[in-house]
């Protein structure tokens, strides 16, 4: 590992709080490798076994999954500095929940079972760090099986924004997603996800600012989930 | 916390290989108490804030989706010694992802955030029993997701025999799920689910003794799954 691949390594989430030359001392002496990856490519097909801990340090990852009738579904994207399948490394059975493809050329940091144990248990920030990435994942999952019941982008976004605004206690929510996690939460793209926020500011529904949305017409907003 | 309690405690999956007493005295000092919930109680609502570790230590839970509908849906059952939302706990945004209810009269050990912290870096055992609870909940929750593309459960079964046979390369794969936890997964009932496992055996496609399934008739368990 050279002094850019430290640098791109300390901007992970995994290490926040932590900089280059604190990190290059942690990492010394672990059982830490470099690989590269071409465009296309498959990094790991569903049900291989997953025993390195692999932070994406240059280029994007697209995990999908493959039905045996060959139907696919995209579900997230990985960028650089990203943290691969944080809660899998440790589960029993440690198997890629999905088929993993370098959607650019990649390089991926892989870090020994046994390394990254002993990285959480002397640094608390490490611990911390990891088990907020784990944890982050597991919500956006379950809050994707919860969109699942509802069919049109109109009516999910609804049911977000009403939750968002339920959470904060509030009628101008700050959005706590992107719009390219909510399209891919949502299921769908990011041009068809901004029109129909259009739509709704455009039906005087929700306005928006920035990242804060605010409910112009709550009861019309309720109506688009409450319509059977 | 009095004996008892310790040895429910002690039976938990996160103080695997930890005895009463050796827990009594890691647990002391810590941030922990014990609640009764009764019955029916809702115990917590979706979105909720989780600041302590939940152990149940009695009883049992079910986890649900409500919808702004009002439409139900039932994502898990805790028995008694799970953990509860292992890793919403360290989450940036520590919400529950379901609402959580007594199915029986239930009693809970609460551990606080900054204990359970503690007790992680103090104890490997502990660190690793955490971890493998978060990712095998993680990896459910995919697999649950992956599941959702199928609409029979006959379909549903085949792929996921299909899928245990691809992963431990045999065509006698053992079930690494009980009934119940397939049923769930699934989302079926657990008579539906042994109906149609029946059925399968009768159709001569798959032999069982016990928890190891046997491909009778491999190509018409592809089918199941391949016709359109």
């Amino acid at each position: 590992m050279d002094a850019l691949d430290y640098r791109a390594l300390a901007s992970s989430p995994l290490f926040q709080g932590i900089g280059e030359e604190e990190l290059q001392v942690l990492i010394e002496g672990k059982d830490c490798s470099i690989r590269r990856y071409h465009r296309d490519g498959i990094i790991a097909f569903r049900g291989d076994r997953y025993d390195e801990l692999w932070i994406l340090i240059d280029g994007r990852l697209r995990a999908e999954f493959h039905s045996h009738r060959g139907k696919v579904l995209k579900v997230e994207s990985l960028k650089a500095h990203e943290v691969v399948a944080s809660s899998v490394l440790f589960a029993e059975k440690p198997y890629f929940p999905v088929t993993l493809i370098a959607e650019e050329d990649s390089k991926i940091c892989a870090i020994s079972r046994n390394s990254v144990l002993k990285l959480l248990q002397k640094d608390e920030r490490i611990l911390r760090n990891y088990l907020r990435d784990t944890g982050d994942r597991l919500s956006l999952l379950a809050e994707k099986i919860n969109m699942l019941q509802f069919t049109t982008i109109r009516e999910k976004i609804a049911h977000y924004l009403l939750d968002e605004g339920q959470r904060q206690e509030s009628d101008s929510p700050r959005l706590s997603y992107s719009m390219e996690v909510l399209s891919e939460l949502f299921g769908v793209t990011r041009p068809a996800l901004s029109r129909e926020f259009s739509h709704l500011c455009e039906d005087g529904i929700i306005g928006r600012e920035g990242h804060i949305v605010h409910f112009l017409d709550r009861e019309a907003l309720e109506e688009i989930i409450d319509s059977p």
